[in-house]
């Protein structure tokens, strides 16, 4: 979290952390600057305070927004786990996708079926980075909604982006891209854990996750998080104003990065498709090395690298999203997930290179390879 | 929320804020750290870390205590609206309560059906503060389920109780009161807002709340709120530590405070069974009088006081709580809930008490009564 949003919160753990919906005077301002939080936070993808629903963080966003579902649902193999869970727990199509792990629009449009209410598809995959084309996804699912309305059908379809990894970098405006549904999470942009929201076009229906006190329209109910909203809406506000220039840094750091290790290790392999890639990922191969090793040799050099997701790296699974692309297990087991921030300096970079370098050649030395 | 738990918090938000499922060893460490808070949590109730699910608060616990039921609920009729949101969703028993507040155990024993499987009652009333008689039901529950098993029905049924208001100063040890579930709140006791827990016993069948990555034992998937637990265990262990000292100095201040009312007020009555109220509790009604005109007369001395629940006083409807108590609508609409905290002194009894005799003595002028 940014030492600018702890700021921003530190009043709301303190003098103001009156229940917003208590009767007297500084818990009705604490109401206003709750709401006001929410209209600025909204403001930043061009939607209204009221139609956002602040959830505990993406995951329980993207459970509120598969809640309205009494059909099927369409989504890819390589998508988050709390999307293909939730995606399980309906009939469902996991859609393949390309070897650079973009989701084709057509393979969308193939998958759906007259009885499918959703579709949901991640701006940027969380392990490789990979943008997927909304735009003509949203298209595909309008195609369906008119070839339905002329057939006389009222099942309902949506399109659900969680759009957490990538906001950061991406101008992201739900009515603009053609979604119905958007997730997004606080803690991928420097704000605090445990905080998120969906964004629902008011046409939407959704089921309640929560209930209760009938807070959030009794969409999910549970005294407001005041503190954790004015932190999210001033870590939005900070992504906002310093995403263009962030973007062509973090790429250009990236870029570099990239060719030091390509460079110095020519059986390095670069995945995800390359142009379509967020610009603080770098998902790199080094086949028949063992990546979780990299990781321990790198770590007591200061540099923290990943493999997969950091949950089903918890639970010593191989990632499910570089299976999908179709990668030997070879390739699989020596991939590194790199990610930059907005601390990364061009020392940093270097002092990187030179770590996974020296990490790779004695570990390839070591087995022989 | 309490200072020190701000500053116990403030590592996790900044230079401890990775991933507790990453795989590098900094991260590994607030794994551990997260794993020693829920321990060092579930100590001051007597239980151990890894029967809690962390939640996002009370509302959310007391959904995922409702989640494995598919027969009929037992509640009352003064319970939190969470917990009457909850019962709603399936086949529910309401039982009356005493004129004090009370939930006989009697009333329990007769709800109690064939194919009840869950029965829920707070440990202490929201708005009263009432404490109930929990042994006591967990005694009639569990004669029910003795004679269940005599019976041969493998029909199971849980005993739930939020214990949020009053954990402060009644020292809760599930398995000695003879609870399979139960709630806790941090808000309710100086620690963060949005953060809650539901203790299990291994046994309670449950239902994921929320899917995905399968965090919290695959109960309640998302990033693990590892401050927020951090403060929660903080302001427990503040709780525990403080518990005999702080009831009995706030229940000298409250009974001074209901003693300097009741003497200038004669028309003043006392709602909740005076022996069974939380220390820091006094509901007061002041009949024909509208408490909603005291409370703002009130805020602003910097007196603030709140009338029904906070949420149900945000709809502007009348507490369903001072309904069943079989009260008339005059002593309902002058009814105020005051409540003491860690930092009321007996200079602001004094000064509230002064403040609400002249607020009500003005307002028995105006309307002439």
């Amino acid at each position: 979290m940014a030492d600018f949003v702890g700021a921003a919160m530190q009043p709301y753990f303190a003098d103001n952390f009156y229940n917003p919906s208590s009767p007297y005077a500084p818990a009705v301002q604490v109401r206003r600057d709750y709401e006001a939080a929410k209209a600025r936070l909204a403001q930043t993808f061009g939607a209204k305070g009221d139609e956002l629903v602040m959830t505990a963080g993406a995951t329980e966003s993207v459970n509120l927004a598969f809640s309205g579902v009494s059909g099927h649902v369409v989504t890819s193999r390589i998508e988050h786990p709390a999307v293909l869970e939730a995606a399980r727990q309906h009939d469902h199509t996991l859609v393949e996708v390309s070897a650079g792990g973009r989701v084709e629009p057509e393979s969308i449009a193939q998958a759906l079926r007259p009885d499918t209410q959703l579709v949901s598809i991640a701006l940027a995959n969380s392990e490789l980075g990979t943008v997927q084309p909304l735009r003509k996804i949203a298209a595909v699912v309008a195609a369906e909604r008119q070839a339905r309305a002329e057939q006389g059908s009222t099942t309902p379809l949506l399109f659900h982006s969680d759009a957490s990894q990538g906001f950061m970098q991406i101008d992201v405006q739900p009515a603009r891209l053609g979604l119905d549904l958007l997730t997004l999470s606080a803690s991928k942009m420097y704000g605090p854990k445990q905080v998120g929201l969906l964004w629902a076009r008011a046409s939407a229906r959704l089921q309640p996750a929560i209930v209760g006190g009938g807070q959030e329209r009794g969409l999910r109910s549970g005294t407001e998080n005041v503190a954790g909203v004015i932190g999210f809406a001033e870590a939005a506000a900070w992504a906002s104003a310093h995403r263009a220039g962030e973007t062509e840094r973090l790429s250009a750091l990236r870029n570099q990065l990239e060719k030091i290790i390509t460079t110095a290790l020519p059986r390095a392999e670069v995945l995800g498709a390359p142009k379509a890639r967020l610009a603080n990922f770098l998902t790199i191969a080094l086949p028949g090395l063992d990546a979780e090793r990299l990781i321990f040799l790198l770590e007591a050099k200061g540099v923290y690298v990943a493999t997969g997701s950091a949950c089903s790296a918890n639970k010593h699974t191989a990632s499910h999203v570089l299976a999908a692309l179709g990668l030997d297990s070879e390739t699989i087991n020596g991939s590194l997930r790199i990610t930059l921030g907005r601390h990364t300096s061009e020392a940093d970079i270097k002092a990187a290179g030179e770590a996974i370098i020296a990490a790779a050649q004695s570990e390839y030395e070591r087995s022989g390879i």
